[in-house]
C-alpha cells in the first residue's frame, strides 16, 4: 500500500491495517497449500513455492476476504477461495512470462519462474497451480458452506479463467501485438484478461458468505467488473509513468512489446479519467450494501490511486 | 482397436462394438463442450478443437463409460466425467509436445498444436482445456449425482493431475532425460504421468454410479492402477517395436530423447512380462465385482495387446 487515497487519513489507517492482515493471512494459507508432501518432485514443488510465496499485492485474496467479511462470513470459510484465486493468478503470471508469450525476465522484483528454473518447469508450475486451485476449492474446509455453494464457486472460477475470461483475454492480448485496437477492443481484452478473475474474487467472497444470488450478488458482480477494469487501466498507466523500484518490474514493457493499451489507444489523460470514472461506478454499485461495503469502496480507491 | 485379444472372438466383437459406441458418443460430447460461443477468440477455440476432436483412442472416456455402465449408471451421467478426463488428457499432450518439454512435431497422425498454430497458442490451449475440464465436471448435467459426489469427482480429478500425479510425473520425466532410473523409479514415473489419470477415469465412472467408497471402489481403484501402469509399459514397448503407421507418430522417440523407459531399463522381454502380469492383477482385482466387470477385464486385455 504505497499511495493513500484522498480523504480522512484515519479510516485509511484502519483499512490499511485490514489489508495488511489479509496479506499476512493469505501468505500462511498459501504456504500450507503448497506444503505438498512428495519427495519425488522437489524441483517442481520448489518452483511452485518460489512463484507463489513472498511477493505480490494479493489483491485478489484481499477482495475475497473483504467481500466475505463485509457479508458476515467467518474468515476460516474464506481461506480456500482466497488461496484459489491467488494460485490461479500466479499460474497465469508464470505462463504469461514465458518466452512464447510476453517473454519477461522480471516479476515481483525477482527473476521470472522460467529464468530462475527453466521453461519446461515453468509450464508445469502453471499447470500444477491451476489444478491445485480447484483442489483447494473442492477440498479445503469451508465452514458453513454447502456443497451446492462450493460447486457454484468452482463453476464461477472455471468460467472466469476460460476462453470467455482470462485465457481468452491472453489470446486476444497475444494477437493484439503490433495491432491497433479501439477503446472497446482494449476494454474487452482487459475485462477478460484481468477483470474476470478480479470480479470472480468478489463473487467467491459473496458465495462463501451464502450470498448465492439476488440483488446483493448482482451489485457485487458489477462492483467487481468495474474494479477489475480499473485495475488493468491503472496497470497500463503505471507501465507508462510508474516507478520501476516500486513496481518490482521495468516500465515501458507494453510499448517495447508493441502492445496496445488504454493509454496508447486513448491517451494518458483519457486513461486516468476512465479509471476514476470506473472507481465512481464501482463505489456506486455498492450502494445497496450500505455501510458494510466501506472497505470495498476503499479498495476501489486504492486500486486507482496505487503506485505499485 | 487393431489387435483383438486372445480367446473367443464372439465376446470381443460385442466388446469392440461397445468401445466403438463409447468413442462415437464422447466425440459428440466433446464437440458440444467445445462449441464455445465467443467471437473474440476464434483462433484459440479453433486450436482447442483441432487438438481435441477427430483423433485419439479415447481410452480414458471409455473407461469412465464402461466402469459407470458396469455399475448401473445411466449413460447421460457419464458424459461429463468422460469429457473431463479427455480434456485433461489432451491438455497434457499439448503441453508435453511443446519445444520446452518433449519437442514433438507429430501427434495422433497430425502436426502437434504448436506446429499447426504457435507456441503461445499451444500454452493457452492446454491452460483453457484444463479449466474447461473442471467447468464441465462442475456444471454439466449429471443425472442422479449428488453435489457431494460431484465434489468428490472434482477432488479425485484435481489430485490425479497434480504434483503427486500427472504434473509430478511429467516433472520426473523431464528430469530423467539422460539419467538412469531403476525399475521402481520407472514405475513411479509411469504411475504418476499416465497411471494416475487412467485410475481416475475408473474412479469417476464409479462415483457417477454412486459407488463413493467401500470395497467395490477399492477394487476398481486397484484395477485402474494396474491398467494405468500396464498401458504406459505397453506404450514404451510400442515405441520400440510398434508400427508408426498404426501409431500415428514416429517410433524410437524415447531412445532419441534419451528417456529411460521400462524396456530400456529392464529389457523388452521383462517389459512384456510385466505388462502381462499387470493385466492379470488388474483382472484379479475385478473379482469382487463378478460378471458385471466383464467389459473392464476385456479392456485390460486390449490395453496390453494393442498395436496402437
Amino acid at each position: 500500500m504505497s499511495a493513500p487515497p484522498a480523504g480522512d487519513p484515519r479510516p485509511f489507517t484502519v483499512f490499511a491495517a485490514r489489508v495488511a492482515a489479509c496479506r499476512a493471512r493469505i501468505e500462511g494459507v498459501l504456504d500450507r497449500a503448497l506444503a505438498l508432501p512428495d519427495p519425488g518432485t522437489a524441483r517442481l514443488r520448489a518452483a511452485m513455492r518460489y512463484s507463489v510465496l513472498g511477493a505480490g499485492k494479493r489483491l485478489r485474496p484481499t477482495l475475497v476476504y473483504l467481500t466475505g467479511e463485509s457479508l458476515g462470513a467467518p474468515l476460516a470459510s474464506l481461506d480456500a477461495p482466497a488461496a484459489a484465486v491467488e494460485l490461479i493468478h500466479v499460474y497465469s503470471l508464470v505462463h504469461d512470462d514465458l518466452p512464447a508469450m510476453d517473454d519477461d525476465d522480471l516479476r515481483r522484483g525477482r527473476p521470472t519462474c522460467h529464468k530462475a528454473y527453466d521453461e519446461g518447469t515453468a509450464v508445469l508450475v502453471g499447470d500444477a497451480l491451476q489444478g491445485l486451485a480447484f483442489e483447494v476449492l473442492a477440498n479445503e474446509p469451508m465452514e458453513g458452506t454447502t456443497p451446492q455453494a462450493r460447486l457454484q464457486m468452482i463453476r464461477v472460477l472455471a468460467r472466469a479463467i476460460g476462453t470467455s475470461g482470462m485465457a481468452g483475454g491472453q489470446a486476444i492480448d497475444l494477437a493484439a501485438v503490433g495491432q491497433v485496437l479501439n477503446v472497446a477492443g482494449i476494454e474487452d481484452m482487459h475485462r477478460r484478461k484481468t477483470g474476470a478473475l478480479i470480479e470472480c474474487s468478489v463473487l467467491l467472497g459473496a458465495l462463501a458468505a451464502g450470498v448465492t444470488g439476488g440483488p446483493q450478488l448482482a451489485s457485487l458482480e458489477s462492483f467487481g467488473a468495474q474494479v477489475g477494469l480499473a485495475f488493468q487501466i491503472q496497470d497500463d498507466i503505471l507501465d507508462v509513468e510508474g516507478d520501476p523500484a516500486l513496481l518490482g518490474k521495468s516500465t515501458g514493457a507494453d510499448a517495447a512489446h508493441a502492445k496496445p493499451t488504454y493509454p496508447s489507444t486513448a491517451g494518458l489523460p483519457a486513461a486516468k479519467r476512465r479509471a476514476k470514472e470506473l472507481r465512481e461506478a464501482a463505489i456506486a454499485a455498492l450502494a445497496p450494501l450500505g455501510t458494510r461495503a466501506g472497505a470495498l469502496a476503499q479498495l476501489a480507491d486504492f486500486v486507482v490511486n496505487r503506485a505499485s
